[in-house]
């Protein structure tokens, strides 16, 4: 099976880059990384059933494979440029690589992203990728800057895959923007280079919010108060599923792709600035604090954290 | 379950490197390729079932993920230097990864390689890796330099891992020897540096000799005529299956990992001296052709090619 596929991934992957010397068709890709960045490197796997319901689109698992490593890549505040594909699949469906191949591309072409290599293999759907990106050195955004005081922000509206993936379950009204949301979720790569030299910490929310907000404060040895009076809700995902669930989806759902960081007090206006003009907007929802806890707050400053914090993407 | 299990492999992964500036713990890794070297990338998933037999012990899979992965590498003629890995689990075993990395670490320790990042995933068992060389520039080993009058070379005793996996199946009396052949191929990392500047074309053999032969005979052009008679074949293969199936299983039996490359007559000294204090040896076994078919000859030269030239592993 694996030779056909590869030349028919080959000839549908075209974003040419001049620094890929050798692409897919040997046994390694050959790279010329620039010589004054670091490379980073990323490596996120999707399972059907897991990552994406049963049933998703191969168009859509395309996008979405790729998508959720773009993310690692944009939280480290690095630029896109290889990667490699490993897809396993239970036989040789042309049909389903074709539509696979044509959804991953859409989103690599956005970022100048190339396939340079990968295999294929007969097994139950997995889609393993590798990406590749660059930062100037000591430039990327790691988990372990945050200082107590920074403001915490968040890019975009959270909760919304969470939102399609209810109605995906039938619980919601039906709305094809909290679908694309949990489908072909939009990786913060833009707002992530912006944020080089402005935010001291960072992370992708790929778990859910306190979760993943939980890890940066866990690495950088902080706690964190989330205010949920300022949380960023989409105006699909009230009306899908009401204020109060569309808070809670905000704060413990997963599979957002959203950049959670924190910046110095003094840092706002320029976060807001040099964010301005990327997709999604930003929004300040609360503050590092000493300590280790993460809450959540009301308006009055009570404590409402959520019991359960975030979840093992859609399956746990 | 994803964050006990990183912990896990953080802990128990030991290969330092002055070019890793943030292994394991981040959403990405941060590395620093050496300026003057292009950087080699190649990706490899195993699937339960299918890349090694259902029960095979877990440090076993952990040593074949990379070993798979570095014998990419060395049949690019790269120096490997870090790995990220994907694991894919059905639950969240402790002891499995614990000696799913044993196995992992003894081999990476042996050829300094570093694991530098990952994600472990609820699903299927299923091993991918990614992993980073570097080769000089325009000095690595491709597929596509092969030309007419080549001698053609297989380094070790092809047949090992199907003779392996025979007796996996019951049809053999078993050899400790083809076993670790199945379970733990070697890498043939030092003979693909050696060969840098000498072999003109080269492949690691991981669908058959004959199969991967003619994956080099189609990107260059070319035919080619392997000799029987000359086929290295091991005492263990040739007395657990016989003088005639050894031949056989040299010929088509996959996951040997043994480098099968080509060079021009007169560099033929020059490759034997060169892989002299290689693991393994090599072995002279044929020559390129004008055309493009792989022709099998006894000592007569007699055509006696095989119809099943080769295997999608054991599985197909």
């Amino acid at each position: 099976m694996e030779f056909d596929l590869i030349d028919l991934i080959r000839e549908r992957t075209h974003v040419p880059r001049a620094d890929v010397s050798l692409g897919i068709g040997d046994d390694a890709a050959l790279l010329t990384p620039p010589p004054d960045q670091q490379l980073v490197v990323a490596i996120d796997t999707l399972v059907d059933g897991v990552h994406f319901p049963q049933g998703t689109s191969p168009q859509d698992i395309g996008w979405k494979a790729l998508a959720v490593n773009l993310s690692d890549l944009a939280a480290m505040g690095a630029t896109p440029a290889w990667a490699v594909l490993s897809l396993t699949l239970p036989a040789s469906h042309r049909d389903f690589v074709q539509a696979f191949i044509a959804g991953f591309e859409s989103l690599a072409r956005q970022h100048e992203v190339a396939l340079v290599g990968g295999d294929t293999t007969q097994g139950p759907l997995t889609v393993g990728v590798c990406v590749h990106g660059f930062v100037p050195r000591d430039r990327a955004l790691r988990r372990t800057g945050a200082q107590v005081g920074d403001t915490i922000f968040i890019t975009g509206t959270p909760g919304d895959a969470a939102g399609g993936l209810r109605q995906h379950d039938g619980h919601d009204a039906s709305s094809d923007i909290l679908r694309a949301r949990l489908n072909r979720p939009t990786p913060r790569v833009a707002a992530g280079v912006a944020l080089r030299g402005l935010a001291r910490a960072c992370i992708d929310v790929s778990d859910g919010l306190l979760a993943d907000l939980t890890h940066v404060c866990h690495a950088s040895g902080v706690g964190a108060e989330v205010d949920a009076h300022r949380l960023p809700l989409s105006a699909a995902l009230q009306s899908c599923v009401g204020p109060a669930a569309a808070r809670e989806l905000a704060l413990t759902g997963g599979d957002d792709y959203e950049l959670c960081f924190t910046a110095a007090p003094d840092q706002a206006d320029a976060v807001m600035r040099a964010l301005a003009g990327t997709d999604g907007g930003v929004t300040p929802i609360g503050r590092i604090t000493a300590g280790d806890r993460v809450r959540v707050c009301d308006a009055d400053g009570r404590d409402i954290t959520p019991r359960d914090r975030g979840w093992e993407h859609f399956h746990a």
